[in-house]
């Protein structure tokens, strides 16, 4: 335990983020401080939003430095402890980032440190529990609002979020649509998640096919994507229907603006509202997800995917992964031991 | 009293409207029927949403048919009634449409008939207390949701509805910065309107000026634009802030669609809400609205600005004006006598 392994933020991103963004770099071992918690990560989370994280734009957190180590959400095991709340050997959820070792201060500064619950893996944490899991709930339930018989419309719907937005939409009674990429995730989503319906964008006209699977329209739009699924979904919300404005994947590796939706003026005739939300805002109140996601899990009412793939070496690819579709579910990395 | 002229919606438009989607007729008087008012026009009330109600999309209200009176809001006098509310000589507000005469069924189908309050002139009636008038209240009141300090935007705010709007705020303790075309607008909402800024939109970078202008951001944008002005707007957002979705005029005459604002993203870093409504919805709580409106325009507190053409045969031509920017507050026209 004397190298700490690194990926750094070595480029601001233009297009595509790629090797080419990153640089390896390995430093000591960072020292325990008073009050000070030091964190061995095990498990990194991938998220769509840490490509916005890296460009050079005032957003709900600060960019991620030029030379920084990259930003990440992780599970680690606490392997050097000076606070009173944490000891060697818990396993805990925290922002370790792309690096091995990380010094966390818990209630000092905006990286949160929580154990895990008894029973939760981190697989589990950081997926259903984890950012993603917390985003699909107050999403939906906070800005959604929905009501049993509502027509739910969901894109991205077969990763992290979107695939448990569809299922808690479910649980409340609604008739959930899918939008997703290729036929083994629209597949998934009919098999084992209970979607009503799926959309399979890469083969089909989406604006058609929502025509088709909404007969009665929809009532909630949860959109990861924007662009023109944004703008297809648009042409088919009901009266009073509420878009909740979650992210917009199909834009972040553009190079040039992406056109907003041409259809706007359907909000005002049919009195919609959009809505955005960052899920920082709701993390005081995260225990009532967890628990309440816990149990859904427990009982079989919400399944959820991990896309596990490994290795220090293979981090900055498998970031890639979420911007080219390839993950299955929530993107993970296990880390390889350190040198 | 034989001959009732009318306009009828003669070629639904394609790009700016004009003379050649309207066709003069004369038609008989309607006869009185059983529980009916026939009502004389007397002044005319021109809106930025007729451009929509003459092409054939599903909208709020159904297309006018080629062929039919074109919808109109009016202010008009009793002159025969079957209806034990309303008596010969009652002026009255209704929507009766580019013609003389408008047979009008109180309390079936969708069109409305209220006498004008005691002392309430047709032109207020058509303007601050009308349509327009109720659109800047409960889109601002209740939509936008204004609280002492905040600083609200408005788009098209020499208008009947964005004056007013900015009016309303200015009474909610807000700071009002305006985008209005031209000097001459410009000064008027600075002079005789109280806004705290104004920028002219045909002579300045607007995107810069609502920065200039908005040293803390926006709080509450409320649109009647849409477009390029929309786009400029969500640079300028502050957290939690409110969109509210009125009208996109300066797309209704397009005849390729609009895009979209390329920083929808900005809805979500910042939790913006855009939020659509249509006056319609809100028409049984009127009361509430004319009896403040009153209020503030017997104390002072609100000005508004009528722009009066007369004549049956500049029908058309008065309702082109709203589109070119021509009118300066509420678009009216007076009818003269019938032959």
């Amino acid at each position: 335990m004397t190298v700490n392994r690194q990926w750094l933020l070595a480029a601001r991103p233009d297009g595509m983020i790629g090797p080419q963004n990153f640089a390896y770099a390995e430093t000591p071992v960072p020292e325990l401080q008073d009050d000070c918690v030091l964190v061995k990560n095990l498990y990194l989370s991938f998220d769509p939003t840490q490509r916005n994280w890296m460009i050079d734009k005032p957003g709900y957190l600060p960019p991620v430095a030029i030379g920084e180590v990259m930003r990440a959400g992780s599970v680690g095991e606490v392997v050097g402890s000076r606070h009173a709340d944490f000891s060697v050997g818990d396993l805990v959820q925290t922002a370790g980032g792309w690096q091995d070792y990380a010094l966390v201060a818990p209630g000092q500064g905006p990286v949160g440190l929580n154990k895990l619950p008894p029973g939760v893996s981190p697989e589990m944490m950081l997926s259903v529990l984890g950012i993603t899991g917390l985003t699909a709930y107050f999403g939906l339930l906070e800005h959604g609002q929905p009501n049993a018989g509502d027509t739910v419309l969901v894109s991205g719907a077969a990763g992290a979020t979107g695939s448990i937005v569809g299922q808690i939409a479910k649980l409340k009674g609604c008739r959930v649509v899918g939008i997703a990429g290729g036929p083994d995730k629209c597949q998934w989503l009919m098999d084992n998640a209970g979607f009503d319906a799926v959309i399979d964008y890469k083969n089909n006209d989406v604006d058609a096919q929502i025509g088709h699977h909404c007969p009665d329209k929809w009532d909630i739009y949860f959109d990861n994507v924007g662009g023109t699924i944004l703008e297809a979904a648009l042409n088919h919300l009901n009266l009073y229907s509420r878009v909740v404005l979650c992210g917009a994947i199909s834009g972040y590796n553009a190079t040039e603006p992406v056109p907003g939706p041409v259809n706007l003026m359907n909000l005002i005739t049919n009195r919609g509202r959009m809505q955005g939300f960052i899920i920082l805002d709701y993390l005081p109140r995260a225990m009532e997800a967890i628990s309440e996601l816990m149990a859904w899990v427990a009982a079989g009412d919400i399944v959820y995917q991990v896309d596990l793939q490994a290795g220090f070496k293979n981090i900055p690819s498998t970031l890639q992964r979420l911007y080219t579709g390839q993950n299955t579910g929530k993107q993970l990395l296990k880390l390889d031991p350190a040198p």
